[in-house]
């Protein structure tokens, strides 16, 4: 994309409202503009890395046997009244009523609509295990929303359910999600620690929460430090093998990890003292067992291989997709700007032009542009007619990973610039080198890929 | 895809509540099942259906040089207040109060909102032109909601929005806007032809629909049928160019075509008898041309080079996404089931096992399968402990265009068959001929594609 041709409305100044950096920065890098509170348009670099999450999320989620369908924003309240949450919900669900009258509602949650259409299609064992999950759209309505798209109101969210024979299959279905999101995060750049936590309005006996450590997380958390050290690399998963699902998240459950709401002080004192660490966290999933808690009361139940009736065991899963923009910047940004992990970064690679209108720097920035195209690679190439300071501005706060500066003094030698976002370091090589390095960084590779790039898609052409 | 692990929930029975074929043929194919009234769920196969058809819409709109985009389902009523729209609009618009007491309203369509985003960060002709899009979920509180998702009330639809400056820039984005949406119908095996029409709520003197010609289509439809022989091709269009985009839209709008709203039998008469014809249509686009209608109230201003400040001139475009699925079903049906076009097929080949558990032909549809998703195809396996006539009748009426049959006699012979689903013919062959048939069909080709295949992506394979 060439800059010229964008929309990317970067703000000078830090807007008054925002109290967090992810929220002044989003707005300042032109990536979403308020429409009303809690409430945002994504605009186009926003967009972009929405997206981008959006991928991730539904890649590992198919890698894991889960299958995509798509719920709707607005449902009937017969549902909610059904289950006996219509009146438990609170002033947080947004209640609506239709021109006839009805009484609807915009979906905070889906458990009761994925249950109805699981009762009334699938009736026998044979149809289980099955795993459904959707990326919608959901509504909140905060009291005080803020922090931008970290608490809004109308928010991206990834809600899966699943639905087994027993409970050791529903555990099962359980594990496989906590390994699914492991890898989820990861790719993102991410290390998101599962905290053991409460069910809260869900309901359920097991659950997690995943905590990406930041300093204005809204939770405290407590924590053993090895944790820190666990990575999922390359590793490869069956995720049919329980036994395999099951000694991964042990692997991850074993050091201490618990939120303030249900850290214990007692066993944290066994950790070793050098390794018992406090900090904030920010929640960017969930994951629940709650057994036949909905299945009971509204009747979705299958017949075992005896012939038996017996109500499903169900759980429920989310990622916060859109909270994540966020919580990504929060753990990855410094006073310049953002720092976007290469698994979601926006533009693979920006192109900083010093002398737009000099034919030899214009000619080695369009050859640059081609060159990373030609390879699969989405570049940002600023071609505004800008002071040098002000384009380094610009890529600073956007963040992309790396950037090649291109300059009549450069060409003379025949050298460009590559600079990494995150160390500031740069150095100086061929056009060609450039190009071939900034490929190898975004090439699949096996080793410790804490993200994994996506292929050359017609899916990331359109962002 | 191996049925035995998927979720499709196909009906034996026809739903009472189904008047025309679409909605019939997609609640038995399970692709959708109500929700509410007017309101649906997409159950796995028609969301990877309308997944298909919105990577198409992007694609195009890319190609066209307008920029994606997200605009909220939630809009406050301030804005609509501002261009007066909020008390015109009537009963079909969703109202809501949130808790603060504050009113909002779930976005029919998106003029106010994207024209407080264009004023609140665009003030100089230097950032002219710019097209804007989103694809999003929309809301029409529809009195009779009917005919599945053709007329539901929670749809998905892409709308766009140019911002020029003067009259000549807009038309030509006008013009960028219908030769982008005649290829993006072409891909989906449609013949939808641009009728002029009337503007109704949204204004504006220039204004065309696209309609498909359907006998079940909401409008009635007079053409000449000259048109029907257009077609566009593998034609390269360089969307910058005006006089380009201009002669195509001269071409496709020159031949009499208008929807009973803007007909006249005076100049329908000077067609040649024989080429006379009346329909009826669905329609699933339209594109405007208003100018100044929401710049002037809202103050949608640029400076000129003369310093002058200049209310911008605009159009909004919109194609109905998950209309679209309802659409291409009515054009393409038969009594037994749905006929998908390559273009927009949820599954690319079935796979039929006439003998499940025989282990020639197991083995045989399992290297069938392999072979197929190592070319980047997307198959469908039914492998489930059925009779021959029951996968039959499924591969029917789910519609994949291909479907490879395997059975123990075949085997023995060395083929399987290969069967067209739109003509019914089979032929026999091995099963290495039939998988390059298959991967051949669906690979890029240049002559006359009236669909292009999507490339291999990650973005597919979460379909």
């Amino acid at each position: 994309m060439r800059l010229s041709r964008y929309f990317l409305p970067v703000l000078k100044e830090t807007p008054a409202e925002a109290q967090i950096a992810s929220h002044r920065l989003m707005l300042r890098a032109g990536m979403i503009k308020q429409a009303s509170a809690g409430i945002y348009s994504w605009l186009p670099m926003g967009f972009k890395v929405l997206k981008k999450i959006e991928a991730i999320v539904h890649e590992e989620q198919i890698r894991a046997g889960h299958i995509p369908m798509l719920m709707p924003t607005l449902q009937s309240a017969d549902l909610w009244r059904e289950s006996g949450r219509y009146d438990d919900y609170g002033e947080e669900m947004l209640r609506i009523t239709d021109r006839h009258g009805r009484d609807m509602l915009y979906g905070p949650t889906n458990e009761e609509l994925i249950t109805d259409i699981f009762r009334a299609h699938v009736g026998s064992y044979k149809d289980l295990p099955l795993t459904l999950y959707h990326i919608q759209w959901k509504f909140r309505d905060e009291i005080r929303p803020r922090f931008g798209v970290m608490r809004g109101r109308e928010f991206y969210m990834k809600d899966g359910y699943n639905f087994d024979i027993d409970r050791d299959a529903a555990i099962h279905a359980y594990n496989r999600h906590m390994v699914s999101y492991l890898r989820t995060y990861e790719r993102m750049g991410l290390k998101a620690i599962p905290m053991r936590a409460d069910s809260g309005p869900i309901g359920g006996e097991d659950t997690h929460e995943f905590l990406v450590l930041a300093d204005t997380g809204e939770s405290e958390v407590f924590y053993d430090s090895a944790i820190l050290d666990l990575t999922l690399g390359d590793r490869q998963v069956n995720y049919d093998d329980r036994a395999e699902c099951a000694a991964i998240v042990k692997e991850w459950t074993t050091p201490y990890a618990r939120t303030d709401e249900t850290h214990d002080e007692a066993i944290f004192a066994q950790v070793p003292e050098a390794r018992r660490k406090s900090s904030r966290g920010i929640e960017v999933g969930q994951i629940f067992y709650f057994g036949t808690k909905y299945s009971d009361p509204m009747g979705a139940v299958v017949t075992n291989d005896k012939g038996e009736r017996l109500p499903v065991h169900m759980g429920s899963h989310g990622i916060g997709v859109s909270r994540l923009v966020g919580a990504i910047i929060e753990a990855s940004h410094d006073e310049n700007g953002i720092i976007w992990p290469e698994g979601v970064t926006p533009f693979h690679c920006g192109i900083v032009n010093l002398k737009q209108g000099d034919p030899e720097a214009d000619a080695a920035c369009a050859g640059l542009y081609k060159a990373l195209t030609e390879k699969g690679l989405d570049p940002l190439y600023d071609d505004r007619e800008e002071r040098a300071g002000a384009k380094f501005a610009t890529m600073d706060l956007i963040g992309l990973p790396w950037r090649i500066t291109v300059g009549p003094r450069g060409l003379k030698s025949g050298v460009v610039e590559l600079t990494c976002r995150r160390t500031g370091t740069s150095e100086e090589m061929s056009p060609e080198a450039a190009v071939a390095r900034v490929a190898r960084i975004y090439a699949p590779h096996h080793g410790a890929p804490h993200w994994e790039p996506m292929a050359k898609s017609s899916f990331h052409t359109w962002l």
